[in-house]
């Protein structure tokens, strides 16, 4: 299938926030989507991006019946490991479903590898949901290691209210 | 107990390298660590950098007998939800033994969620080893909670050869 890798700009963010939306979905958790385009455009595209995306593109005949040409995603930032030093953290990878099996995810994640290693990055981390068998599936075939089935890492979070306790103490 | 808490600076990369290797001693993975002296200064005292830190430091009548001031430090770096938008990831939390139980640990995350708050973050994350008992109970005492267990996150990696050849896709 003919398709593009391109880097996002800011008239994606439209795009990004419709696709966002699709991948909650999917995971079936769409009620904790927050992040609007508006967000988007602010947080990825002033001075200081918290993230950078890039956009799977199909040309004009091949859109979709809804009109849409942008039909996959990845959203990562830059990180670090105190261990094995920079790092990005991918922190979405989405197709859209008619376009599945096309190679398109795998481009995706190929072109953050290239980013990564560009950037002297060691390492590329991301998290997958448990249930998420097709996906766990495609990332261990693709070289990957599960970091909490192998050396028992737990991901923690704080939010909310005892973020803000926690930062009053 | 008297201690402090400041960013970090150049000069502190010294005191980080030395702690990093005493936490992952501690974790019994020192042979893990390949970070250096050198990277933590180029990789986080540069221009646009990988990460940021913060230092607890003790006055000099408090040194250690191997005549440390700085006795613990957290590493942090800005990241992104796709849900909930901007977040801070804190790579790392330590402190010394022997000053433990003194609130220097809960002083360090308090202001990595002061800074998180500031900068508009509403998620504080980060990943604990789930043999960490000790570590695991003090951040369920802060209100943080296990997204690898109420939501069934898990950890995944792509490093080294996986990495290289996913960049060659």
């Amino acid at each position: 299938m003919d398709f593009s890798i391109r880097a996002a700009n800011l008239d994606d963010c439209k795009d990004i926030a419709r696709m966002i939306m699709e991948l909650a979905e999917y995971e079936k958790v769409s009620d904790h989507v927050k992040v609007t385009q508006k967000d988007l455009e602010q947080d990825g595209f002033s001075k200081n991006p918290f993230f950078h995306g890039i956009i799977a593109e199909v040309p004009e005949q091949h859109k979709t019946k809804e009109g849409y040409t942008e039909i996959g995603y990845a959203l990562y930032f830059y990180a670090y490991s105190s261990w094995s030093g920079r790092a990005i953290y991918m922190e979405d990878l989405y197709v859209m479903p008619e376009f599945r099996g096309k190679g398109v995810g795998k481009a995706l994640m190929s072109k953050v590898a290239q980013l990564a290693l560009a950037a002297g990055c060691h390492q590329l981390n991301f998290t997958v949901l448990n249930w998420n068998k097709p996906s766990m599936d495609f990332y261990l075939s693709q070289g990957c290691f599960d970091v909490t089935g192998t050396m028992g890492y737990h991901c923690m979070r704080c939010e909310g209210e005892a973020l803000e306790h926690l930062a009053q103490l």
